[in-house]
């Protein structure tokens, strides 16, 4: 009777939450089909994300695009049954590719440095492996190689991959270090790799490639935690010039290498079980930088040390919203896509705070953190308003990281999408205002704001870019001037609407008139007799030959009149005015939801796939992730509420082909995370969220100010998707509309669901 | 009469030497077949060196060496009519090459980035010019390009370019800016280029190359006194990736280049006569450290100025020796050798004391000034011992630089043969022991001598390189083990009584005996039965089949027997006896010096040529050089006296082909300078020298530490060759030994000559 009182004691004492959150995390989710997440361990934002290679194939075949490529951009697809290594940079969902730096594999019998042929078993060092010995979470993944009885565990801290390697009994065990290993690889793309064999247990290096990231270096430190008894390098290079070099057998014990194409080896006598562990460190900077970096975050060979660590890590993070869902399966799908919006922007920096600038030079950080990866096409959208509630300290330096690349920018522009100190300018608009303007409104940043509005203002008037000029000319960009000329215009206005909100914030009336003005833009390309958005000329009117279901040539990128056609963010009302009134609009968006588009349309388009499409409604990629929230402007909120909670089953899952397209950088898990919390930032930068339909049953989100924003739900249940009653903070809301000042120091969220609207 | 007398006071007080010294110096001289010099504009021991390209093909064409290259190791050959543009970075005198970084180019009329034909006149941006127009002076060089009427002058700063064009009316003037141009060209050297226009004067990037430096990077900033109206840049790699870049046309006034071969041009609309001034300033550790140097030494734009700043640089260092000469011919010789000694080393770091280290992490010089580009193998014989008597300073930041590179090394090697924060391990020999020898004997040096020991025993230890192994375990190199073994041999023993010198020094008396035991190797592979040094086998004793004449596959590198097998400068009266006694070696020294070596054995020997022979002496090439002076140790000083008599009036002159070889970073000249001085460094590491025959009438050498040591001749004339007397501060020598201590804190040399020896 004692003992039992006492034991109930404890129970009552043990945190709510026994099971931790990062259980909940299935890093396999969108390895499957095209999220193009990777598997692998890496800290929350971290700059290493060490994971496995299941794929070498070129991106270039005798100067063609090899359309497998696509399928890699994360270096893994979740059914491969080979695995070639384990690289140190990635991207998370992206849609293009590179990085896949620094391929490290542990291989046993006679050394092979060809990485093999998939299908083609002891072809190369690659090694077969079964799916049932791989395991991932958080900070963590685990492979048992077949092929050589070798068990591999990887863990990183932020700046550190930690390898551990259980050899079986060998002569002839071998850690391969790959620097030709490229995602999105093709010949040329290695720039140049340079070697140092500081030691018998420490190598230093760094590499240089071309490609989405046109000048790309980064260094790394490498450290054995038993001395190599061996080494080695072979060259792959049609080797032009030798020097004075020849003198030297430079493919044996020779402390120094360098050259376009390398493949480097070290050898260890193994015993049975015996562990062999590297740590390897990146640096943007140099190779002291990666030294630094080694030094503080492991100075240990505690593998399970570091392992837990980056757990704990995660466990914080995660802990920031802790949620009770319907099922497990929910909280799995809830916990891994709040995950994924932590795996860029990345660190990019040294432990020192020294960085690598987009001009190459060496600069420090001040004041704040700098970072690196902005797919800002897509995370302007969710991913940064999330962050405004979730990480706002981290936002903001990731504001002032974007205010360091404009600093540093030869175009004196804000970033478009940038990675690793460059530029590479993938898609459309300038969506850095946004994320400025949304962290000013939501008060989250202390830049410059008279800074921030120059940036702004630079970065629209940006000439050369993407039509700019023209849209400065004739009001919208001609599409005989400047292809996706719709999408252009319309991404523009909004972007010009954000800028007006700086210019607002400031008290420069001029500036904030001026881009309310272009901000209207969108009014220019819509064309009342098809009551779509068209493509306009320069020297005429709009373009024949228009179809609204095409996704190309029609004036919009990945995208069609349907689903990119509605993007007027900042000014929803006036754009159901201008389509027609509430119950038109309301109509238009019930045949996006249910015509089918057809096949035809979607071929050739890499970043839109069945698996994302309901009707003509592609969630599987970006421009119409506001779609189902326009009902509530129509008097139809029930259909967003539907539509959300509809999107929410049909697109998420906790399994590996639980996206249902590139996560994008965390975008596509941002909606998800949004959503599930019953509210979405339909126009970031301003400081309202349109609410829809919580999946969740209860969420408690953590603000840094400590304040806590507790969200309830009465009558949560499967059916019961039908929001009947909002109150915040104990009023009800009747608009639909949630403002960020209601939840920004904490506050209370109840919602009444229903089966019925 | 009153005014006779004014003037005639005048003249009195007018310095003695009215004519400046920098006049009797013609850069020119050594551009005319062999000698590798360039007569571009640079300042002494400058980082930039300012100077035509008359030559830009390929150092391989389908794969095969082209042995034009070798005439083009500086850029620069006197009798070419051809100009390509003027590039910043350049060797002087040396035997195998690379650099050219940098490449610019005036015109006018039609763009033509393409390079063009030598012989076909406007088949690309090459210019002819006509010799006539051409000047050059220390720190200057000019010259009018015929096929744009635009006169082109050329100064610089330490680490600033500064370009002077005087243009034509036009409204198609242009600067090119090539950045395929190189020196030992090839595909593939270029391994990448990053540019940016930062604005419409400023240009700023980098270009990373490789090849005898393997992995070298070269940074810059470049001003225009006006702006450019429009500018541009063309790729000429097959490009394999152009990412998001192709929504750009990059082609035309888009601010940033990066790319593996790219040319780019500037723009501008001309008056007649109208000068566009270009500052080009280089780093090699960042565009921002280019930027501080220029805005550091060149802040203004008066290239006059600059021009006379340098030139006065000139002038103070030539004028540390004065001397009279018998005529204005060997004037011109002397200061010419004197400006070629201070051509190299170059300043290796930026203004604010950054620099490049071998591991291409940017160090800061702490206490001292980084230099780079060591060519040991030939300077450590005179240049560094010249630099010990007239720049004990600059070659105390010399040795420290050595030892910077020690500590960066992954070798832990002093470097054998360095540039551009690279080992290029040319030639043979650890010779870095012997310029550090040679400061401590001198008392010139600072460094830690406990350090330098450890430096010194670790570069002659290191196994893999250059038979170093072999030598160690058979104590010579073998033949069959590796080549040019009695070469190796001999300098390895030489180096190993220097480091036994730095030994002594220290009192480690056991590592001193362990070094001179080991300088007693070249016994090894002296043969008595023939009387020659000879290739020893590992397994039996010498090769046969041994041609003493012969410079190929007889154990030498470029030299035979006869002319490199006499390197024993550590121990010359144990070489004579074992060579047979004084009247034997004696005759065998006459032997050298009048049989003819026939052309056979010189072919396919590019460091020899017929213009460096005397008989089979090679004065061309370094081995050989201090065998004039060997008559010392035989009773026939006079003999010495002859032939380095002989041999400056041969193989020296103040005209182009004033070089009979490649003056080796200096040495050729240094040489010269101590030869025409009446002495030389037979034993660097040791305190004395050998007493020649001088040819000045008189020389005041200006010591650093304020004293000065003045060198007279009595009968003084071209037949008076012989040396009857030698009086040192008052005492007559008789054993030809001049002793460093002699010298070092002042003195009088008195040379009493006579026709009759």
């Amino acid at each position: 009777m004692t003992k039992f009182f006492v034991i109930c004691s404890l129970c009552f004492f043990l945190p709510i939450q026994a099971q931790k959150l990062t259980s909940f995390v299935n890093p396999f989710v969108g390895t499957k089909n095209m999220g193009h997440t990777f598997p692998g361990a890496t800290a929350p934002f971290g700059m290493v994300q060490l994971s496995p290679e299941t794929n070498q194939e070129p991106y270039a075949i005798d100067g063609k695009y090899n359309p497998e490529t696509y399928r890699y951009c994360s270096g893994y697809q979740f059914e491969d049954k080979t695995i070639f290594g384990f690289s140190h940079t990635h991207f998370s969902g992206v849609g293009h590719s590179d990085l896949g730096d620094f391929l490290v594999m542990p291989t046993t019998g006679k050394l092979n440095l060809e990485p093999g042929k998939i299908g083609e078993p002891k072809s190369g060092y690659h090694s077969q492996f079964s799916k049932n010995t791989e395991k991932a979470e958080p900070g963590f993944y685990e492979v048992f190689l077949d092929d050589y009885g070798i068990k591999a565990e990887l863990t990183t801290s932020e700046r550190v991959g930690f390898h551990r390697y259980t050899f079986p009994k060998s002569g002839e065990s071998h850690i391969i270090l790959d620097l030709m290993s490229n995602i999105y690889n093709y010949d040329g793309k290695n720039v140049w790799t340079f070697v140092r064999v500081e030691d018998n247990q420490t190598v230093v290096g760094y590499r240089e490639t071309t490609g989405w990231a046109r000048t790309k270096k980064v260094f790394f430190a490498m450290k054995f935690s038993k001395p190599f008894k061996n080494y080695g390098r072979k060259r792959y290079e049609k080797v032009e010039y030798n020097g004075f070099y020849r003198k030297f057998n430079e493919n044996e014990n020779f402390p120094e290498f360098a050259g376009r194409q390398i493949r480097a080896y070290f050898d260890f006598d193994t015993e049975k079980d015996e562990q062999i562990l590297v740590k390897f460190a990146l640096s943007n900077t140099s190779t002291n930088g990666a030294l630094k970096n080694l030094e503080a975050e492991i100075p240990h060979w505690d593998f399970d040390k570091v392992k837990a660590e980056t757990s704990a890590k995660w466990e914080k993070e995660l802990s920031k919203i802790e949620v009770e869902t319907l099922n497990e399966n929910d909280k799995k799908t809830f916990y891994t896509a709040l995950y994924h919006t932590m795996m860029s922007p990345i660190l990019y920096e040294d432990v020192d705070g020294k960085y690598r600038g987009l001009d190459q030079n060496i600069r420090e950080s001040e004041g704040f953190t700098n970072y690196s990866i902005f797919s800002l096409w897509d995370t302007y959208r969710a991913l940064h308003p999330l962050y405004n509630i979730i990480q706002p300290k981290r936002n903001n330096d990731f504001v002032h990281s974007m205010m360091a690349h404009y600093d540093q920018s030869v175009h004196k522009a804000l970033p478009i999408w940038s990675h690793y100190a460059n530029e590479n300018w993938c898609m459309i608009g300038y969506h850095s205002v946004s994320v400025i303007a949304d962290a000013i409104a939501k008060g989250t940043t202390d830049i410059d704001l008279n800074k921030a509005l120059a940036a702004a203002i630079n970065s629209s008037n940006l000439k050369y870019y993407d039509g700019i000029e023209d849209y400065l000319k004739y009001g919208y960009v001609p599409e005989d001037k400047s292809s996706s000329s719709v999408s252009k215009t319309l991404e523009y206005a909004y972007d010009d609407w954000a800028i007006a909100q700086i210019a607002k914030k400031l008290g420069d009336k001029s500036t904030e008139n001026l881009y309310l003005k272009r901000s209207e833009s969108y009014k220019r390309v819509y064309n009342p007799k098809t009551g779509f958005m068209q493509p306009k000329l320069s020297y005429a009117n709009f373009k024949k030959e228009f179809d609204p279901m095409d996704t190309h040539g029609q004036g919009f990128i990945e995208g069609n009149a349907f689903n990119y056609g509605l993007y007027v963010p900042q000014n929803v009302p006036e754009m159901i005015k201008m389509m027609g009134g509430k119950k038109k609009f309301s109509k238009h968006l019930d045949e996006i939801f249910t015509t089918e588009i057809a096949d035809k349309y979607i071929e050739k388009n890499e970043d839109i796939t069945r698996d994302g499409i309901i009707g003509n409604y592609v969630h599987g990629n970006e421009p119409g992730h506001h779609i189902p929230y326009l009902y509530n402007w129509t008097g139809d909120a029930w259909k967003t509420q539907e539509r959300v909670r509809m999107i929410m089953r049909k697109m998420y899952s906790a399994e590996e082909d639980g996206l249902c397209g590139n996560d994008d950088a965390g975008q596509m898990s941002a909606w998800y995370v949004f959503s599930a919390l019953g509210f979405y930032p339909v126009l970031p930068g301003s400081v309202e969220y349109q609410i829809g339909s919580p999946l969740v049953k209860s969420a408690k989100i953590s603000l840094e100010n400590g304040e806590f924003l507790n969200i309830t739900t009465e009558n949560q249940s499967e059916k019961n998707v039908y929001v009947k009653k909002i109150l915040v903070n104990g009023k009800e809301v009747k608009n639909h509309v949630l403002k960020h000042s209601e939840i920004a120091n904490g506050g209370e969220i109840v919602f009444v669901m229903s089966d019925k609207h």
